[in-house]
């Protein structure tokens, strides 16, 4: 069975050196770090970028929020594309060699994104979470429907605690996204290796 | 003699139907139109080049702020870099085809410029100007030393009447580029014009 995946993805609380630093401790256990600060601008990002590398980060491990230029010119792994970022298919396109993410929501969006050439997607938010204040989680069940339509991996995201891990992947997820749960964490390699036993 | 550039620059305090309107009027007199809105998504910028297109402007004609990647996929002109933006070294490397434009401010910065390999520079602001409040203006024997250094060409911005193309050309300027002094004028087609025909 292929591994699954454990994406960890900045909060926007942390500083570029406190995110970098807690990713040189933790990049033995993490399949991807997604620098995902909506206020960078551009030479922040590629500043952040060279961090993670000065800390023995692989350039194939980090995916890009939106910006694909930063992406194309450092020679990351990939880009994770919101609604207000350029199409899959136009960067897909132009960059064919960016792993291309997309985040979906429903069954709809789902077959939009992989119509446009999404890699993989992020499903969520799976379990109420502080980042969704009073929204209900979209469930293991609505996940599980998701993967089963889906030909490309599905990462489940949102209020994911380590108890949660067996059943979001009994669900059929290709792996997990982390946010705070990890880099809040009062010991984010504990905290990470607690989540990568159960993968 | 070559003839001289007129640049016409977005405001920000326009929407992108009204920018575009206008632009459609103006092309004609008009060498390259900049979206620079800085509160712009890619989606933003992406949506605002194919209204552009639909006005009938050439894809030759537009420059974007900053986005290099809008640029790549939409097969824009050129970009314009910030500070805030990736180096324009990077984005020559990885993107040879875009016209690479940076803003200076002195001879020091004029030579990074070159160094990093800009195409082009804007030099300002000239005249005192309602964007940089306060702010006397850098003046046209500032304009003619840095011309007089540059071996790219040399954009005039900030403040520019019609009154004032003649010193900035005789300064050694390779155009002019516009704001608000044809954008927010109550009749654009004849403001431009009449920069135009100073040219």
């Amino acid at each position: 069975m292929k591994q699954k995946e454990l994406h960890i993805i900045s909060t926007g609380n942390q500083t570029p050196q406190a995110f970098c630093e807690i990713a040189r401790l933790i990049q033995n256990d993490v399949s991807y770090f997604h620098i995902r600060e909506k206020s960078f601008t551009a030479k922040e990002f590629y500043d952040t970028v060279m961090l993670l590398v000065e800390g023995g980060i692989s350039l194939s491990k980090i995916i890009l929020n939106d910006r694909v230029d930063v992406a194309c010119v450092t020679g990351v792994s990939g880009v994770q594309l919101a609604y207000h970022s350029l199409k899959a298919s136009l960067v897909k396109k132009s960059f064919p060699n960016l792993r291309i993410g997309s985040s979906v929501h429903s069954v709809e969006e789902l077959t939009s994104a992989q119509n446009e050439g999404a890699d993989y997607v992020f499903f969520g938010h799976i379990y109420p979470t502080t980042s969704k204040p009073g929204l209900p989680g979209r469930g293991v069940k609505e996940l599980r429907i998701i993967t089963e339509v889906s030909k490309v991996p599905v990462i489940a995201i949102g209020g994911i605690n380590p108890s949660h891990v067996k059943e979001i992947i009994d669900a059929g997820a290709s792996g997990i996204a982390l946010m705070s749960g990890v880099l809040e964490a009062n010991n984010p390699v504990k905290m990470v290796k607690e989540y990568a036993s159960k993968l």
